[in-house]
């Protein structure tokens, strides 16, 4: 598995080689380039329409623009953003997924402007943009490559490295999709300085969640600047990002299931009532919020049925508390509907149920049972945790 | 990448527990197994029937039947064929590829039925069913298990032990698709018994083709064996397709470029004629067929422009002969339409034009130039030739 990962202060700027040496140039010349930009990141800065203009000016790609796409026939809406380098707008959210419109109109560009193998596909956004996306890439084809911009805190440390391409269907998140490495991501620094507070902090929770696996000295970082990347100190926040981000490559490239044959799904601590309470909420709580929650659900219910302690539960809680984030949501005002996302969390994967739970901070145990009383009780501790901060 | 192949004399006789074998149970118990049949090899032999009522018959695996198809509110044509422990019946032939029509319906089953990564699908069918149920099982949860049981020589001794998962889109061939290696390959003989002679005879042509690229031994086994296999010696036959998919199996496997990351495509081989050819007829040129007749021009070229000699060249025309293919199909009347097809050879590959030619039987090469002047003269010299024999 070949992975480029490279972190930038600037790539529209000072450290724009970055992006231009991922983009190799094979026999036949300069290859195509197609940039694919999440609305908001195009509107709400410069950066996508600074890499744009970059890549147009360079003799070693060949950008394909709106109007190269307009002329192919393509219905682009280059009028309603006005970036004639930019072939491809999409609109992110979770409602990207919802349908296979985005994927088709990746899907159509690509043909049009008859990209092939060897052309790139640069996509900036979030999290399900690049899901989208991720996706027509891999399936075009079988493979066009792919390099992605992460614009979101979540997807620089947590999704925009991995290896899942999806969209949902029949109701059902990530339903259809393959397994693809993204040819390049990378993740810079200034592209998250627009983004809004809420989105800024809730993606932390995965760099707590894979810390809780993988590393105390990294869940003691996190804890001691919780309050400092939440007021956005970006040298500590940024700093957070790069090593939760290479726990995660670490743990797919190193963790000799990169394709998720076997039960257990490690880097999912925290996910089964994640993935509950996202759709329960209409998708109105965000997927970083819902795993901040689900983390300290599931850290409260190992102090209770396994070997990690109390006072490191309490410690998960007051970090995530720290970053921002509510420990709380209405969805668990009905419990037995969030339990219910213990089986869809079986199903999805197959076989036996497989959660992981943590024995202490570093320290993850698979489990195959979950004593529903007990996690009942660890809704109802948690809600006191919350009531006492949020 | 996990590859279990077996070699049958009959899957659903005595071989059953070949079958059975790669079913394998999980944590959770028995698991799901749905059957996806063709049309005509349903109509044509009881070999489906037999396989699905010992499966049906079996404790270690759950069989999805019609009946659980239609509870779960799916739309089956049970009634059209009478087989009540068949989930899915599929028209094959290419036209299962040229709409999504056929992978919507499995995806549909899937979900239906809540088959999961554990689960599995057993596909028996020629190459175009396989393409596009593996397609639909490897999207699927991002993977359901396939067992893929060919049911023709071609798809035996060629495409059935393939990664590909391909249907057509904007009038290309395997435009959509993704590279996942199938659970397990079954290759059945007696599953061969019914096909009509046309499909039995134009499979062994990627036979020829594998063995011109990488044996001597292989490819004088070919023209010994040419018209005992026409005439159906299915134990010369069945020795032959194995021959050709163990050197398919090995290429993919053990020859470093699985998914086709590289620019040359030996396998391919004959290719870049036949799928012109192809479409151009309708689709009445069977693929076989096509690249029966791309392989002996091919090989004309080599004679012509590289160091295959001449009398190797004619002994590939006279084995494919003696095979029972036709050496020429009426599109070639129209050569400079074929010719376009190199250019769209290159599209689909990216990069530089890479077309694989031989330097002697078992040489293969890469060349990057194709002498348009030389290839409509090797196309003018197969016309004679085809004209004394055919």
């Amino acid at each position: 598995m070949v992975h480029r990962l490279r972190f930038t202060d600037d790539v529209a700027g000072e450290d724009f080689s970055a992006l231009l040496d991922v983009l190799h140039a094979g026999e036949a010349g300069p290859p195509k380039v197609m940039i694919v930009a999440d609305r908001d990141v195009l509107a709400g800065s410069d950066v996508i329409d600074r890499i744009a203009k970059r890549l147009a000016d360079s003799d070693s790609v060949r950008l394909m623009t709106a109007d190269d796409a307009i002329e192919a026939g393509a219905a682009t809406d280059r009028n309603s953003h006005g970036s004639t380098d930019v072939a491809c707008v999409l609109s992110g959210g979770e409602s990207i997924k919802n349908t296979s419109d985005g994927v088709d109109r990746v899907l159509d560009l690509i043909n049009r402007l008859d990209l092939d193998r060897r052309s790139y596909i640069v996509v900036v956004g979030g999290g399900a943009i690049l899901d989208a996306v991720g996706y027509a890439a891999a399936i075009a084809h079988r493979g066009v490559r792919l390099v992605r911009l992460p614009s979101t805190t979540l997807a620089q440390d947590d999704s925009g490295v991995g290896v899942k391409n999806a969209i949902n269907a029949f109701g059902k998140k990530n339903w259809v999709g393959t397994f693809a490495s993204p040819w390049a991501v990378i993740n810079d620094r200034t592209i998250l300085e627009t983004l809004p507070d809420r989105d800024f902090r809730n993606g932390f929770s995965e760099a707590v969640k894979v810390s809780l696996l993988k590393s105390v000295e990294d869940f003691e970082f996190l804890c001691e600047n919780a309050t400092a990347i939440r007021d956005r100190d970006m040298d500590v926040a940024f700093d957070a990002i790069m090593r939760s981000c290479l726990w995660h490559l670490k743990h797919i490239t190193a963790g000799g299931d990169p394709f998720e044959a076997l039960e257990a799904r490690p880097l999912d601590f925290g996910h089964w009532s994640a993935h509950k309470m996202e759709p329960m909420s209409d998708y109105t709580l965000r997927h970083g919020e819902a795993v901040g929650i689900g983390v300290a659900l599931d850290c409260i219910y190992s102090s209770m049925v396994h070997g990690l302690t109390e006072e490191s539960a309490l410690a998960v809680c007051r970090c995530m508390h720290d970053l921002g984030m509510s420990l709380w949501h209405e969805t668990l005002d009905d419990p037995e509907v969030v339990l219910e996302g213990l089986e869809e969390f079986r199903q999805h994967l197959g076989g036996r149920l497989t959660v992981t739970m943590l024995d202490g901070v570093g320290k993850p145990i698979d489990v195959h049972h979950i004593d529903r009383d007990s996690m009942r009780a660890a809704i109802g501790r948690l809600r006191e945790i919350a009531a006492q901060w949020d």
